[in-house]
Formats: structure tokens, C-alpha cells, sequence
């Protein structure tokens, strides 16, 4: 078995493929992470979520982390690290397109809403305004598990 | 749909049940989240790796955060986040009973070598000294999304 970094492209191809991934935010120098439902449009990370710790975390500090993975035959896999920025979509007439072609993509994705549409004792979705944000894509890397050993 | 929060006792069970989570962790304000194959012995959470981004972020800021999920039927799920506190396991006589015990129980779990064990180019673990280290369960949270909604 080995391991070799996959390239720009490859790694886009994952996002774009996915749409289940794993969000980390920053507050205070302590790390938390959640699993998150997206959208990939090529520019941006689209993310529909309720009020919560992570929202709370990135309107304070923006830098954000979202990590993907493809699992195959073999237990082989590919995992893509994006490093990126939180930017929320207010329902504003500034925003009105981008907040429009966001909930389009999201859309097209079966259980899109979940998990970040539930919250405790909410009973339901509907009873909570939802967040649309998006994150960047300032950096991307990925890595492939082959089971071959890779060139050296 | 509902979502519940989940109790200490199950948020461990899910813990004990799993061995695939992904870790986060901090440098200079800004996260970086990867999956990991885990083992728990109640007290801590046991990893092994080799060297690289998260050991290094890890030793410089040992708070970290790992998050492990179940999913089930109809889309239902379980999400449990702990927050805890890097502990490198290195090969010492004082901490040998530990990283054996640590060892053992990662023996037991499928593919608990990957993919930490793997990085690129070395075309084999055997290349390079593994990193043993331990998460401890500092603070726990878990949520449930329930087919029912769940009671106010």
C-alpha cells in the first residue's frame, strides 16, 4: 500500500462528487468539528445550518477547515482538506442571487438539510430560521490510498 | 424528524461502538480536521500515526476535538463530540504499560493502522517511527436524530 497527494483537479473532483463532509472552527485556540451537508459549485462551500456552536464560532472567527473523504474496494480511500473561509448569505437583496443559486445546488443533494437543520427539542426545521453560508476554497490538498506502493 | 440530545453513558457506548472518528485540532487560530481509526478504553481515546500537520499543530496546542458518527436506517443518526487533550504516548519506561495497553486495543479494530499509518511517497508504514498518542475525554456531547419528533 501507498500513498501519493493527489493534484488540484483530482481533489475538485471529490468536492464537486460529494456532499457529505466535516466542518472544523476555531474559537478561544480549541478545534471543533461536526459532519456537514454541502454543495461545491467550484468557488464555494455551500452550507445550510441552524443557529448554533459552530455558526457562533465562525462569525467571530472565520477560518474554517472542511475535510471530504471517497472510500472504495479494498479499504482504499481518498480524503481532500479544504481550507477555507466562512461567509454568511443573509437574506439581503445584496446577497438575493448568490443566496438563491446556494439553495438551488442544495437542492439537487438528497438530505441536504440534515443534520444542520436539527436542533435539540426543536421537534422540526421549520421552527428555527435557517443559516446559509459559504466557505471559500483558499487552499485544497488531498491524498490517495493505493494499493500499490507509489513512486518514490 | 426530532433531534435529542444524547446522554454521557451513550455518548461513551458510541464512542466504544465506533473506530473511525475525525479529529481536529488548532494552529494559529485556524483548524484542520482528518479521520482517524480510534480505539476507547473509557478514560482516553488511543490514535496512531505518523508524523506529520496534526502531530505537529497537536504538541504545539495539545486541545483537540473528535467527532464520531452512526448512521442507521431512514436516514437516522448519531453524532457524539469530544473535547480533549493530545498526550504523545512515546516509547519510555514509564509510559511502556500504557502505549502496550494502547497497542493492544488497537490491535483488536480492522484497518486501525490506516490512514494515519500512510503517508505519501514512503510506499510503506514500515518506513517511518509510528506516533502513538492519546485523547482525553475532557467534555462529551452527543445528539440523536429521532424519526419521531422528539418531546419539548
Amino acid at each position: 500500500m501507498g500513498v501519493r497527494d493527489m493534484t488540484e483537479r483530482e481533489c475538485r473532483e471529490v468536492l464537486a462528487r460529494g456532499n457529505v463532509g466535516h466542518l472544523a472552527c476555531v474559537h478561544d485556540s480549541r478545534p471543533y468539528v461536526v459532519p456537514i451537508h454541502y454543495a461545491f459549485d467550484a468557488e464555494n462551500i455551500y452550507v445550510f445550518s441552524l443557529p448554533g456552536q459552530k455558526i457562533d464560532w465562525m462569525r467571530t472567527n472565520p477560518n474554517a477547515c472542511i475535510q471530504v473523504e471517497e472510500t472504495g474496494e479494498l479499504h482504499l480511500w481518498k480524503s481532500v482538506v479544504v481550507e477555507g473561509t466562512f461567509r454568511e448569505l443573509p437574506d439581503t437583496a445584496q446577497l438575493h442571487d448568490e443566496r438563491i443559486h446556494a439553495w438551488s445546488l442544495l437542492q439537487k443533494r438528497s438530505l441536504w438539510w440534515e443534520p444542520g437543520s436539527s436542533k435539540p427539542g426543536t421537534g422540526s426545521a421549520e421552527t428555527e430560521v435557517p443559516i446559509f453560508f459559504a466557505i471559500s476554497v483558499d487552499g485544497i490538498s488531498g491524498r490517495e490510498l493505493l494499493a500499490q506502493a507509489a513512486p518514490v
